[in-house]
């Protein structure tokens, strides 16, 4: 119930070429799950969580520790708003791998090499393994019930970042330490990873630099199911900021081509649906965020509909216009269709240029609609005609502009 | 793990509105599942799965067979096709219910009882619970194995049909038959409900008449996780088609108000979207199927867009233009965002009206976009002017027009 595989490759491109051959549902394997669509991550505005200070463990180190709270400095100067949480729910789900009834499938599986050849298993390995047949039916529900609880707290802690960030192990071992004491440090060595699974977590670890005393430091980037997509873009990105080379060869990632952070659609607003305008909670409550605040390309007309509230203007593409402001939102792909049927006529999505040039989905206006309509391009945009409209009202006394809400997350 | 909320309402418009309160997610409830998108069933055109009669049980009940057998052909008539098909999971499922290891479930939650006061149950659900104390870790992983291959078996039928048709029960047993046969008698009664916990699966069962001696005979439409909300509004249709009383006081549903069939979205294509058309594939690799070939209101102009190819056309509103060809696509809601988004200048999604006078979601074409543009009204629609096109680059010979394509489901 909890396997999945792992891919390992130099860097995040390789992998996220690998996973897109190897992703898919496969009706031949009867835990294999329905196709979800890719979870989008805010890549240009990250939260992201870190255990507590004191939920952290390097068993000693205290280069990894020094390390760990380096990389912590490093996002947070490339912009990122780091976030202290409580580890423990990742902490109990972590001891659930190996002391709850989870075992009993490794035993279901090495039953008969037990029966047949117990001498083949490493001693430590066997007494784990055998250990699996001894639980109950209860305490394989229970177990679940607590798992189930645990889960949802880790959920709650997503539900305020966009991923954890930990270290991928809290120190490196000697072999003659883990052959002293196998299970004691084979624990310590997955404090930040046993949770994976069990929790139902997409994770992507990379290189991180090295310790003061040489060793190689490695940051795993944690965020719910489905994210892989958006962590290998995160964890691109990351390699190329910090531009050390990885593997033994010195490849660097400084050139590689930027992985698209999946499962989100860009969609350029110029009316009620801005920032603080009548119609923006249709996208923050379909969890849109904005990415740009910016203008169109100087090629559009701008009019004032008949009709509202909501009040709303057509922009209109015309080489003799100007530039308008527009705002960019990113919108869960999932999300976006009951978006685009909820939009009135003439109004529609289509593509609309910026002033950067880029092409973006976004509002158009259909040519009939604009009949007998206000042109209004000369304000600039929506909210500076509104402004002076609701003014000449009364409805505000001085001509205050509406101001840009916070980004709504 | 198994336990959800069943409603009992008079008909499907009470229980829509009641499932509409008490739907959600709850931080509070360990086993609430996060919001997904309902699950559009093609209402319009329903393909739906009965049992193989040999699989069916009536327990020596003629008359309940022959109600099912008269069911079956009033479905039909009403324009469903049936499919018979094997229900050897779904059989197998329903036993584990109580011969695999989820009653340690239910003894986990009596357990206390049966300690304090174990008289205080019926001797049958004391035995019956009491076993649950008996499997292994090892028999609920085991079972756990099994019921995902159930599932994926479950799942390969749903892929083919709509909803699965069954009684709701055999047929209806004395008070005096369940106290002497209690065990059997239950689970007979559960042979066609039991296995729906464990399958994840939504369920509405209304009734379907009476027997030809007298006694209510009720049937269970069945779909995959999230129907809900389509099996209520099929099961109202239904219930409208058979036009008899429900409930003790005549009450009738001829005249309540359609629920709508949620999770999809209507659109409208008047081009290279049309059946057998290049880009048609957008809309039936996202499961998209054809609602309805028709004609858009008499107000729009179509003119041929440069480019391509593929070709396309652009379909403008004008009040001095003509009815143009277009189809009615029905698109799972979460897959059209990004229908959208692949849409290039000048085209666009907002809104068309139809010939029946209903505004559906639909291509739009911004005016700026049939600058120069061929104006091809004349030809009624763009399958007409492409085979037209095509004849006279002796692509085909004949004025052959190009054939409307099966609706692909």
């Amino acid at each position: 119930t909890l396997d999945c595989p792992s891919l390992f490759a130099l860097d995040p491109l390789d992998a996220a070429r690998i996973s897109a051959l190897i992703d898919g549902f496969d009706r031949a394997d009867d835990f294999s799950r329905m196709p979800q669509a890719p979870l989008g991550l805010n890549v240009a505005d990250l939260r992201i969580a870190v255990p507590a200070p004191g939920q952290r463990r390097f068993y000693g180190s205290q280069s990894y520790e020094a390390s760990f709270s380096r990389v912590i400095d490093q996002w947070r100067s490339l912009g990122a708003t780091i976030v202290e949480v409580d580890f423990s729910p990742f902490i109990e789900a972590a001891l659930l791998l190996y002391e709850g009834p989870w075992v009993t499938e490794r035993w279901l599986t090495a039953e008969p090499l037990l029966q047949q050849s117990a001498e083949s298993l490493l001693p430590v390995t066997r007494e784990i393994i055998a250990s699996g047949a001894q639980p109950s039916a209860a305490d394989a529900f229970r177990a679940q019930y607590r798992l189930a609880a645990l889960q949802k707290q880790a959920a709650a802690v997503f539900d305020n970042v966009d991923l954890l960030l930990t270290p991928s192990a809290g120190r490196h071992f000697r072999i003659s330490d883990i052959e002293q004491q196998p299970i004691q440090h084979n624990s310590e060595l997955g404090y930040y990873t046993n949770f994976m699974n069990l929790l139902d977590l997409s994770a992507v670890a990379v290189p991180a630099g090295f310790t003061e005393t040489g060793l190689p430091f490695g940051i795993t980037l944690t965020a719910p199911a489905f994210a892989d997509e958006s962590l290998l873009a995160i964890a691109q990105r990351w390699l190329q900021r910090i531009d050390q080379p990885i593997g033994a060869c010195g490849y660097r990632l400084a050139d590689t081509p930027l992985l698209p952070v999946p499962g989100r659609i860009e969609v350029a607003v110029c009316g009620a649906h801005l920032s603080g305008m009548p119609l923006n909670h249709q996208l923050t409550s379909r969890g849109g965020w904005l990415s740009l605040a910016t203008h169109s390309a100087p090629c559009y007309r701008l009019y004032a509909l008949p009709g509202g509230p909501p009040f709303r203007p057509g922009m209109v593409r015309d080489e003799a216009g100007a530039a308008i402001e527009v705002e960019v939102w990113s919108i869960p792909e999932q999300y976006f269709g009951s978006f685009v049927a909820a939009i009135p006529a003439p109004l529609g999505i289509g593509k609309v240029e910026l002033t950067d040039g880029r092409w973006v989905t976004g509002f158009i206006c259909e040519g009939q609609g604009i009949d007998g309509a206000e042109d209004i391009t000369a304000f600039g945009g929506w909210r500076s005609y509104m402004s002076r409209k609701m003014m000449s009202q009364g409805a505000i006394t001085e001509a205050k502009p509406l101001h840009q809400a916070p980004v709504d997350r």
